[in-house]
């Protein structure tokens, strides 16, 4: 099942069913009426959801609409907790390479770093900051959503509690990174709003491209229109399972928690490339001595997009433009 | 005003109105139904709500009933995003010469923390968790809460936005804290769910108390029913508008994000003590080389309280157990 979230003007927006090829929508509000509420009481609407997207899909609906990913939100456009990990370590390795930092992991636990949930921006969005200075980057990642988990429960227990899948640009100001990481307090400046795919699937979508509790796709980026990177998804050191199971040790996560992936990165990026600057930049340092990639400046374009096993787009593309603040 | 959210089963709960004595409430549900849709829509809200008060106050409504802070959620039970400020130096100052840290803060820069904003508990529920072994401190802070606020703004310009102060016992789990701040991408185990008195009050509640961007009350601190600590709220390093200026940069906060002062803390420690067990244990190494004073165990019971300038309690009593957890 694929889900998007219409703008409406409200805060939470108006909850879509969206059909496989992404063409077509229906309004699930016979059902429920915002992607909160769907995740906070999934049990209950999971079965008329996944009905009423049979139904769209072999085009029995007659008030269906034609898709536009333009008018959407994040799919779930706020939420109470969102955390993002940082579960591909071939990439916290390479940045501690170039840039000679000491992060002091402790081996089995995952890195994740609490975030802020109200300020999200949908997949065409402009996206606004303050300074070309901040040293403004890209993060292709992954991202999971669960409905309530109780704490405690080891990663088997935990998977079941994924219900739905989807990517993000989880954008950050360099220039504010390392201070921010050396202090110890996790991200404010160098980590701004996020900005997510027009459409969230429930894992069956990705077919046998999920399985050990991770997304078996390429993360395909450009940046203004040209080739950036297509790692894959498979690398996560850790499973979203072990990833929970850390998280929830002593909390409870409230139903909508989202969690990420940290960026998408491989060994092989002389031939598969990357899904951030930072690292591409980490590589130049490596491979050439030197910074040879320049940050992003206010007009570039940055696209995300994930193709499934069938070669459609699964999540639909991210697709958006860096601008000034308009203040 | 003083408002609270009655737990009626919902995620979000029921507004109340609260007397300022304490000791009478009222549904607001003619006016708004929950506490974040009062802070979503402020602007329409605020008069209508202020003249029920008014009404509460004089006795003339017959619709008041026994406020029962045990019968009570956090004011605001979620929300979509908390963070918390480290704004009393001298705590972290203590902490540093104890425990021989080097946190690498930038002058002028609040410390600040993103948390999870989706478990949140009320005064009196008892506070569960894994394993004694983990170290269980609490944290007497400060808390406001904000209306919409757009990004840029100097920190004159956003203090208006401070729509309601209460008190929390931030609750953390030392075990943790150091690896996870050594790590450098804040706090995950080492912060588990944060407790809220019962009642949160608008700032012209704590009359010339709140100034400057603080509030000038002592936080009292009762472990197990003995005086812990009465340090005062005055001695903030930052004001919240500092510190709200600084988080929303780059960045938009929703309504209802909620800004923790950080442990409240004062250089008088020898006659006013602490706010938390992590400086009272660094004092101990201070003052006698060695820590003299116990975390957390199972049973024991927390209490924090500020009592305003007519010495009424200002935000009801935080008074809670810890204990282990059910399953």
């Amino acid at each position: 099942m694929k889900l998007a979230t219409l703008n409406n003007g409200t805060r939470d927006g108006r909850l879509l069913i969206v059909s496989k090829d992404l063409t077509q929508a229906v309004y699930a509000s016979s059902i429920v009426d915002t992607m909160i509420e769907a995740i906070e009481n999934w049990a209950d609407v999971e079965t008329a959801l996944t009905q009423k997207y049979k139904h769209l899909n072999d085009g029995s609906l007659k008030e269906s609409f034609k898709f536009n990913p333009e008018k959407t939100m994040a799919p779930l456009p706020r939420c109470h907790q969102f955390v993002d990990a940082s579960a591909f370590l071939n990439h916290g390795n390479i940045m501690e390479q170039a840039y000679d930092l000491d992060v002091k992991k402790t081996p089995g636990i995952p890195i994740i770093v609490q975030r802020q949930s109200d300020d999200f921006l949908g997949p065409h969005e402009d996206y606004p900051f303050p300074k070309e200075e901040d040293n403004c980057d890209f993060e292709g990642e992954y991202a999971v959503i669960v409905d309530d988990v109780p704490m405690g429960l080891s990663p088997e227990e935990i998977e079941p509690h994924i219900k739905l899948v989807t990517i993000i640009n989880d954008v950050s100001m360099r220039a504010h990174l390392f201070r921010e990481l050396e202090m110890g307090f996790g991200f404010i400046n160098a980590k701004p709003a996020t900005v997510f795919a027009p459409v969230a699937v429930t894992p069956d979508e990705l077919g046998s491209s999920w399985r050990d509790g991770r997304i078996h796709l390429d993360m395909n980026v450009q940046r203004n229109g040209e080739w950036f990177g297509n790692p894959n998804g498979a690398g996560m050191d850790f499973s979203y399972g072990e990833i929970l199971s850390h998280l929830s040790y002593n909390r409870n996560l409230g139903a909508g928690t989202i969690i990420g992936s940290g960026t998408v990165s491989s060994k092989d990026w002389k031939t598969v490339g990357s899904a951030c600057l930072a690292e591409r930049r980490a590589l130049d340092i490596i491979e050439f001595g030197e910074c040879r990639t320049e940050f992003l400046k206010y007009g570039e374009r940055m696209r995300f997009e994930v193709f499934g096993e069938d070669g459609g787009s699964v999540f639909g593309a991210i697709y958006h433009k860096m601008v000034p603040c308009s203040k």
